[in-house]
């Protein structure tokens, strides 16, 4: 089992990842001081999979757990989903010594993680992310919250889990599109902070395809490691923690285009970091030799779904509207080697314009 | 000017109070580091009082200020509330350097600072409060929120202010109930945590009643300065924090009874301190002559209203619902000595039933 431990004061917490570890789960949260009153926020879906075994488990080992079950799907992220839980806390009499537990993805995580932080002001929050995106970064950091109809993740608080459980048996049963959907971020990890890790992975990518839990379990500990390393640093955004928005200001433009349909968000941010990659070309960051192998290594996790529909103009519009501009400058995370990145902003539309229609149409690989 | 340091590391804040203190309010929040972008939010009593003058000093000194409206009562202080203020910030584009002021008494610092708290997870706040309660309470210590249907301040988290801004003038256009009102919470102060205080109160007690600022600077001053030390020390309400409910678990239970109609906070707290000193006495931790000190103390403060056509079983019902229980038991916060609290759990109910009925009716000054 590998343990990252995040510190972070009285609100230090650790993350667990194993294969296997659900099976572990009452003497894991016992031994983590998790309390005996639970309840576990899951979509039916994920509930049906692992949450059935998990409970009885659990009740087996003298845990009081109650089901709280959330439709599924990211248009459900929002705080009418948030009251339903809340309602339902206070008539089962959830007090502050009960446990929200998520067992899902992010937008489980998202929505519970959020309703720990709000309910009574805050109760012991503990997660089971079962997708490789909410494994390596969902999980770890902090953030929580809903979406307001006029905007992704407008709401929402920095909060801190009692601990994080990985069972990377959760992710044989993604299906192959969304599995690699979450390799992205995982490679992002490498270009933005490890460049030894980066090497690991593209000498593993095989195992990592396949999904072998002997090169799992170090890969998602790595990410881990490396995602509480900087959220630790910089716990509530304000700097390094920028860093890892690599390939997100482009990434997130095409999801808003594609209005959300047809991408993933590991597929966008594919994308994006494509053309964060050409931008450090272009801006003489990064060498031709470093930019191809960059990008090889960005499609061998691929396909990336076609998206030559989407018109360039839009997506500048939609990067002028992004919310993590800075003072109405859009800031862009670039690389100047692999492992290492550099912040520029002041960066003109028609150099973004034309980096967009170096990327698209991608030539397939 | 009096101002009270908030020691919380990197959220730690200042508390400024003095009579005028809004006529030098552009100074002041440039001192403090406050942003020019401003989001004003009041109920429209309070701002035609103090708002209207102080959006146009600001204005005039660069200040970039647009006003929320929100209605006036604790009825409105709920979720709905808040999602139209979301939706409002989003149409004007506020971003994270935005900071949300409140202006007002406690329900509009607990909506605005809840929105302040959860807006792109959590955005920077102003408090201006401008009641006695809010003054020497709510605006300080960090608590946030709204209202469930299903129960009082079940929503909501700790947030801190960057700035807490106390005009002591502001209380001068208060009704004389609502005024009175506040100082149950002052005389509060005293009672557990500073026997001086509670001797100084007494003295000055006419200047108090009749609001002179020579006397409300030090007083507001040192009840903030109290309550900062006490929520300091434990910010979470772990602990010690505690002690800030002496009189809250019988008054709670009033007001629940009532049905928050006929009584207000503030008196329903002057009931409960009336219990809570004859349960002390009742426990042997108090003597007759300090409990007929502080009964009188209290009564002095008064008129209580006429609360006797509230059944003593109802009011028993309700405390054993009140949400601040812990682990099943009622922790009553007793006096020991003017100045110094205890606390005791396992009081049985046939007790607390003739406290109640020592209490009601009650004699009046």
């Amino acid at each position: 089992m590998k343990k990252v431990h995040v510190e972070l004061g009285q609100r230090s917490y650790d993350i667990l990842i194993a294969p296997h570890l659900l099976g572990q789960a009452p003497e894991l949260f016992r031994k983590h001081g998790i309390g005996s009153r639970m309840f576990l926020v899951a979509n039916t879906t994920v509930f049906q999979l692992y949450g059935q075994p998990l409970v009885e488990r659990l009740r087996g080992s003298g845990f009081r757990v109650t089901e709280i079950f959330i439709p599924d799907g990211e248009k459900f992220k929002n705080l009418h989903t948030v009251e339903n839980i809340y309602t339902y806390l206070i008539a089962q009499r959830a007090d502050r010594s009960s446990t929200i537990a998520a067992l899902g993805g992010g937008v489980t995580g998202d929505i519970a993680g959020f309703v720990a932080a709000t309910f009574l002001r805050g109760i012991p929050y503990l997660q089971i992310p079962t997708t490789v995106l909410s494994q390596v970064d969902s999980s770890v950091g902090g953030k929580t919250g809903v979406n307001h109809p006029h905007g992704k993740n407008m709401i929402g608080v920095f909060y801190q889990p009692s601990l994080v459980c990985v069972d990377t048996d959760t992710l044989n049963t993604l299906n192959e599109r969304e599995y690699r959907s979450g390799l992205y971020e995982v490679l992002k990890y490498g270009l933005i902070y490890d460049e030894s890790f980066f090497d690991y992975l593209l000498e593993h990518l095989d195992g990592l395809l396949e999904r072998r839990s002997e090169v799992l379990e170090p890969v998602i500990g790595r990410c881990c490691e490396i995602k509480a390393e900087v959220t630790t640093i910089d716990e509530k955004e304000a700097g390094l923690r920028r860093i890892l928005n690599f390939g997100h200001t482009f990434g997130h433009a095409l999801e808003v285009v594609a209005g959300f349909q047809g991408i993933t968000h590991g597929e966008a941010v594919g994308y994006g970091m494509l053309a964060a990659n050409r931008l450090s070309l272009r801006l003489g960051l990064l060498g031709e030799r470093e930019v191809q192998r960059i990008h090889d290594a960005i499609l061998r996790l691929g396909p990336l779904p076609n998206v030559d529909h989407l018109a360039v103009d839009r997506l500048l519009e939609a990067m002028e509207r992004d919310k993590k501009r800075q003072d109405d400058q859009k800031v862009f995370v670039l690389l100047k080697d692999i492992g290492t990145t550099e912040m520029q902003s002041n960066i003109d539309d028609k150099t973004i314009s034309e980096i967009w229609k170096e990327v698209l149409p991608l030539p397939q690989a």
